[in-house]
């Protein structure tokens, strides 16, 4: 039986780990024991505590595996990838992290690894859609619209963090990058606010953040967005906070002690986004790919929309997220994906036989994507 | 010529000491030497830097004075409100303080001082007004809304602080009292905000705020509340903020440091919220006062909207707040008011003579208060 060991062990590193445990030996490395051992009474796992930021430690951790799974909060993502390609594994990463991944490229080509980044929900599962579509037609736009939300709304947040809270402030600062005409442009995060109405969720808010990534690199796409959906009136809220300064980095000195607000305001807002035991989110994505193929214009709709696992206790972030990454996890154990360097999801989802075995992984564990066809009339009517 | 010190070289204070200036000898006293520098620079007043925390310091600075004005920041106004009274000296103080006003009463008249509290335009104005009409009709409702706001609006606040910014926090935290058939109900700050529409000024939003004060101790009224007005969205952005914990003096660890998130609150919002110059603001305040007088129902209604003096540079929350004030230290010098013990404004206003006098003092300042006399069907409509 294959070794696979999953770094970190968080919200989605757990759902990971718990999804592969039921095929291969899996081991969870991580520096919180807490985590760790929640994970061992879940799941038929072998844990570490370790800190991974050590290469020693991460390179003993990773000793024995046939792949690696890369689970940690952004800020960590990009260096402890490094190491694991520089230890020459292949690794299917989630990290959100902010440098360019293709700064790797050549250094896992040289060790011959396989570096799957970005490769969850969004990013992730939307890359792997338009890079399907781009093969097969002229792809003049995509616009994707992605959100995970708790299904009960309390104020004043109306929002838990289902992932890594450090994270979710990165997407609300982070510069988000949008395709326009062919160009780059860069837009601050949180703007553009609109508002759009979503069949059996309501009416969600969607706003400008940076998830295309590598999608404005590899994908000759003239207009790309990607926008955040959370529930109405989020985005002022966040809108206020950064403009005060409380998401900055930068020390401020008060009363004689140097401190980051950033600090300040995580050790307030985190507690307040946190889901209770119990608490339902979902999660829900649309993917927009229009293009045109033998001159017809055809506008392809991928629509996403998964609620908690009640039973198993895993969020609809967790699912959706953990289950895209398992299923590339496999498309690489089993040589079904090989290509070498650094590989966007978008790589995957060219291969129409990866794309297909993704959403019928997705689809055995319920997440369910609905592909629809809206072309001529309708589709003008939008326009 | 009389000797007047006034205590505080702020944004009130200063105004205060540049009127009283025209007919007294006037002293300021500030901890905060450049604010005196530039109060010299602008009026004929001795300026006197000093810590008046410091009760030495204290009856030095008021030994000459045969009135004191009180001008400092709520939470020191206490606290110097007792030093003056305790060195005998007459006082009209505008600081809002938490502490109730009437612990320092016995002190006053066994001293022999005439110590006129709260003596703004709201606390202050408001509460003459309704203070007059309660000698002359039964009162069964009192209403005040007041604000101070930037004639411009700029996002995210919509908002300057026209005075000591820890005092409007002071305003967004303090319980609000209100009164409901004849009891002092305890309703949260920022509570039950609600949209009013202003001729002239458009919609604002009003909210719950402790201003009422005095008035549910002194007057019989069933029916008492005060609201603050702002441009509509503020009172949801502090409440967000509030409940964050952004506003809590209670002292977090941060990596280790101690530390009060008010404190770095207060590094990142004051300096948004401070006026630029030549930056206009308004005052507007709405006292609706109703009762019964010979059995039949009168309501009157006094409306006060003011611009800041753009020639001599003095805000519109300064003329109103220290013009009255000034007001009251002209009744209290020449014995036109010469009740002792601790007076709240709603005593002066309960001498005919006195609130005249306050309204004609403003009406030379070009501060308008407009009264209007509402009754039979109008005022049965608005029920």
């Amino acid at each position: 039986m294959k070794s696979i060991t999953v770094l970190g062990a968080g919200m989605i590193g757990s759902a990971i780990a718990g999804d592969l445990s039921r095929d291969y030996n899996v081991s969870v490395a991580d520096f919180d024991a807490d985590k760790l051992q929640n994970i061992s009474g879940r799941y038929k796992v072998e844990i570490i505590a370790a800190d991974l930021l050590n290469v020693d430690n991460l390179n003993n951790v990773i000793a024995g595996a046939d792949i690696v799974v890369g689970a940690m909060p952004g800020f960590m993502g990009f260096s402890i990838l490094r190491s694991v390609i520089n230890a020459g594994k292949n690794i299917v990463d989630i990290s959100f992290f902010n440098e360019n991944p293709f700064l790797l490229d050549q250094l896992a080509k040289e060790k011959n690894v396989t570096a799957v980044v970005d490769c969850g929900v969004a990013p992730g599962l939307s890359n792997m859609a338009v890079g399907y579509h781009y093969h097969l037609m002229k792809v003049y736009e995509f616009i994707c619209l992605v959100g995970g939300l708790p299904l009960i709304r309390s104020m004043p947040f109306q929002y838990k963090a289902p992932f890594s809270p450090v994270d979710v402030i990165e997407e609300y600062t982070r510069p988000a990058r949008i395709v326009e005409n062919g160009n780059i442009i860069i837009k601050p995060a949180l703007s553009e606010s609109e508002l759009i109405e979503i069949d059996n969720v309501g009416t969600l808010e969607a706003f400008n953040s940076d998830g295309l990534r590598t999608l404005t690199e590899t994908l000759n796409i003239p207009y790309m967005k990607e926008k955040t959906l959370r529930y109405p009136g989020h985005a002022a809220q966040m809108q206020l906070l950064k403009e005060c300064g409380f998401f900055s980095r930068d020390e401020i000195e008060v009363k004689g002690i140097k401190i980051s607000p950033m600090e300040v305001t995580a050790r307030l807002l985190f507690p307040l986004w946190k889901y209770n035991k119990g608490e339902k989110d979902f999660t829900y994505m649309r993917m927009d790919v229009k293009g045109k193929a033998k001159d017809k214009v055809v506008h392809h709709r991928y629509s996403l929309f998964d609620v908690c696992d009640q039973s198993s206790e895993i969020s609809s972030m967790a699912r959706t997220t953990a289950y895209t990454c398992c299923a590339v996890v496999n498309l690489v154990l089993n040589n079904d994906f090989n290509q070498i360097g650094i590989c966007p999801p978008e790589y995957v989802g060219g291969e129409e036989k990866c794309f297909k075995k993704v959403l019928n992984y997705l689809e055995e564990r319920n997440v369910k994507v609905e592909h629809e066809v809206l072309s001529g009339k309708e589709s003008r009517q939008e326009k």
